[in-house]
């Protein structure tokens, strides 16, 4: 199979292989979804934790009648999830592969003339009536702290300039019926759409909110895809076939044919509203209420008897920082070794817990300026992303920070290896600004905005071998470990001793000496060195 | 109890709760000992590590007839086991609570007359007869790098000047029947006791090396004890009542009297041999052959059929690493809070795998100052340890690495909140100078030594809300969660929402709104909002 083409044949596979937990009684959207789930992201292994899928949501107690069911965490609660959802191996490489060939060949959509999530049309009388947004059952994200009803879900947009299309995973803020606000960033690939066609004299942008695509279309959408790629053709490069798409009832875009619901509608060029507080990935509430635009809905279309698809974002982990995760390491790891065609890059690890903040880059390294070099072009990409960058050598794990710990302490001087790099865009890091400073101070505080670190964990020189038995005796160690019948091991790197470059000749001789327990010889040939030694 | 006096009771205790891994077949002391041991510390939870017992034990496949048992692991494979060898829980409170009684209030020693660590005494004139350090099972550390046999073990010395005594987990390098090489660090309290016997022209200085003391002994060993404090009325304090001392037999020295084994003999202040390669902590092999001094050995006493204890060191994680790093935790806090009065010292927490050289301080701020004060007093505690020191809030877990990472991502920034300082010591860290410069440049590279970081990671203004559900929903989801006989969790902090300072009255407004599910009043509230609006 090269991809799941739509959540319930998705769901499926995950009941089958005991990753989904079905919740067939009443829950409230309001109080108990979010919190429930919660759970999992700050009390399991990321290999224990699954998906969810409740068949019953109420809303402050009431049944929903029109769209009961919710899941959640069905694309990207562990990496594990997220693999299923790509239809390949829980491996860095294997994920890797994937995103490689969606990169290098996206594919062009395909148009189908009718499908699924046309099922049901809403149209905006009916919503007037009574049948609009409030028929979402959108669960509330940070109970007692959320000021709106907020989805995270794909934005589909089109350049009035140039016809790209955008699909990006922003938010709606949920208002009335028939109207939201729009939750994006200036600078965003969605806003440059909307500015463009304010310049135009347009006073509206079509949209389309995607809610329960195909897992390829989330893994793509909250990706930093560069300006001018259409994030539906890179979703078809990582499907393996391209993605079906059908045209919207009233706006003039495609849609994913096998989404669950579609809300189109028409973003205003000119009437913004203030926004409020809701929670964000940093882990921290947003309350940087700048102007956001207003939406207006034209039509709900939907399958029969929809699942709505939430993302559980806020505090890492969450699907939010997995999918962040994923698709950041692997559009890095493209542009250095592709478009910067940089030699040596083995792998590149952004860290889910302090999301997209710290980037652990491993390398063959070349020289001691090539490590500056990936660590300027790394930094360089996007100013958004990244506070630390890292650069460790081929034998350090990037993505275990023990690991890396280990090289920063014994492989880096500060005064040597560090650089303090400005001008970054300081968007929600609320350690940049105070939190009622005004809007443009938080774009860019201290005029020429944040601040990150660069370090250079490699090795400057040759080093002596790492202090651990040479592999055949860990190799011999090992049948003994299962002669002893001793707990099962999960080994990690390094688990032998290697040379790094200095080893003399008289050290590795008194290695065999002893070997063989002969430490007397030693004894005498460090007396004999002695004699030999000036000024040590 | 209140300690285990000596190592077969506490081996009994190891064996009874599961802690104890007997291999009563023959082993090779050189080839496959330290390999198997070394298993557990690269591919097991440190929850799954145990002791091992080697009662078997071979050289170069020759079965060692005086002393056939070898012990490791017993005393720190795991926080764990080290409580065990404490008598106390595993928590870091009830660890803390011992080591603060045993630096608050030291016992002076108890002299008894006579001991079991001398059930058998071996002359001078027996060990040049072929009965010397050769009948010691000293496990070859590292098979392959290691140039010697060497011992981690605690080496006893008494100041000539101030009859202060010392001990020290120093190495003693085996080069013959009758005599050694003594690793010793300048600096070390032990190399200023021989530093003084020399200038008092005295050309021996005595010692006495234990091995397989009460677990208390190796605890106290390793810990970076203020200049002119006795190790072993530490260890007393921290045993809860004074530890047993005998007269040594050839030495002007007291020893503990429950020990496995005692090497005395006399150091040399005049004669020093060149020393050749051996595993550090750092995780690479030491190079850096400076001079060291002969040891004779006048005698060694021991208890009948006596078991060798073996510490494991290189490599991180260790037993080596393990103690260091909870002495080091419980000497800084109390310096930090007991010595320099610092308030709101929470925790202090130095990272096992990047040994000695990362250090989180867990503190509740008074104002931005108060880190800064606590950074610059960490680092001035001791210039050869710490290469990284990071200051972290009261609601962050310093011991958690992605706690610690939330906190560098979203509280700090680097053009503001990082000092590099330099002048440390640079000792093992071969990332400041290559391993083939000379032994002065090696102790201060760049004339004035290493370097270090210091990063303030605190929040240096009021913050929004931690962005998870408030308590009270997560703890009702606590509930279902239990309903649906969901996995165990053990969750982490945090896991429920809280104020941090900044959470204007609006939003907690909103908030309410929502909860109910009323997103429209939001709508109707952010109209109104917007009109008295500007500028943002």
């Amino acid at each position: 199979m090269s991809y799941y083409k739509d959540v319930r044949e998705y769901l499926k596979k995950l009941e089958e292989v005991g990753k989904l937990t079905v919740v067939d009684f009443p829950v409230d959207k309001n109080t108990e979804l979010t919190p429930l789930v919660r759970l999992q992201y700050r009390g399991l292994s990321e290999e224990a934790r699954r998906g969810f899928l409740f068949t019953s949501v109420t809303n402050n107690g009431e049944e929903m009648k029109e769209i009961s069911k919710v899941a959640t965490g069905i694309y990207a609660s562990s990496t594990q999830i997220y693999a299923l959802g790509l239809a390949t191996e829980p491996t860095n490489e294997s994920i890797r592969k994937k995103w490689e060939e969606a990169l290098l060949h996206p594919l062009k959509t395909k148009t189908v003339s009718s499908a699924p999530v046309q099922e049901v049309v809403i149209t905006k009388e009916e919503m007037e009536k009574g049948r609009g947004l409030n028929i979402l059952p959108v669960p509330l994200e940070v109970p007692g702290f959320s000021g709106q009803l907020r989805t995270t879900t794909h934005i589909i947009t089109k350049d009035p300039k140039s016809d790209w299309v955008n699909m990006g995973n922003y938010s709606m803020h949920l208002m009335g019926k028939t109207w939201a606000l729009w939750e994006i960033n200036r600078g965003n690939h969605g806003w440059v759409h909307l500015l463009n066609a304010r310049e135009m004299g347009m006073d509206y942008l079509e949209f389309a909110v995607v809610i329960g695509g195909p897992p390829v279309l989330f893994y793509v959408a909250s990706a930093k895809v560069p300006h001018g790629v259409n994030e539906l053709e890179v979703a078809g490069g990582l499907a393996g076939e391209p993605l079906e798409v059908v045209k919207a009832k009233t706006v003039n875009l495609e849609v994913p044919a096998h989404a669950e619901i579609i809300v189109e509608g028409r973003v205003s060029t000119k009437e913004f509203l203030v926004g409020n507080a809701f929670g964000e990935y940093t882990g921290y509430m947003a309350t940087d209420v700048f102007m956001r635009p207003r939406m207006e809905i034209t039509a709900i279309t939907m399958r029969r008897d929809p699942i709505f698809v939430h993302i559980m974002s806020q505090m890492p982990p969450s699907e939010s920082s997995k999918v962040r995760q994923i698709s950041s390491e692997n559009i890095y790891y493209k542009f250095l070794k592709y478009d910067c065609k940089v030699p040596g890059i083995i792998d590149v690890a952004w860290h889910e817990l302090s999301q997209a903040q710290l980037c652990v880059i491993r390398m063959k390294k070349i020289n001691n300026s090539h490590p500056w070099q990936v660590l300027h072009l790394a930094a360089g990409y996007e100013p958004r992303w990244g506070k630390i960058f890292i650069t460790v050598d081929d034998d350090i794990d990037a993505r275990d920070l023990d690991s890396v710990m280990w090289a920063l302490g014994w492989r880096m001087q500060p005064d040597r290896d560090v650089e303090i790099i400005k001008g970054r865009f300081a968007g929600l890091d609320v350690s940049a600004y105070r939190p009622d400073a005004p809007h443009s101070e938080k774009e860019s505080p201290n005029v020429i905005g944040s601040s990150a670190i660069l370090i250079d964990a490699t090795r400057k020189w040759p080093y002596p071998p790492v202090s651990l038995p040479k592999r055949e005796y860990m190799e011999r160690a090992l049948q003994l470990w299962k002669k002893l019948n001793l707990p099962e091991l999960k080994l990690k790197e390094p688990w032998y001793g290697y040379e790094l470059g200095y080893w003399p000749k008289e050290y590795r001789e008194d290695a065999e000496f002893v070997l063989r327990g002969d430490f007397e010889s030693i004894g005498r040939r460090l007396i004999e060195r002695t004699k030999n030694t000036k000024g040590i």
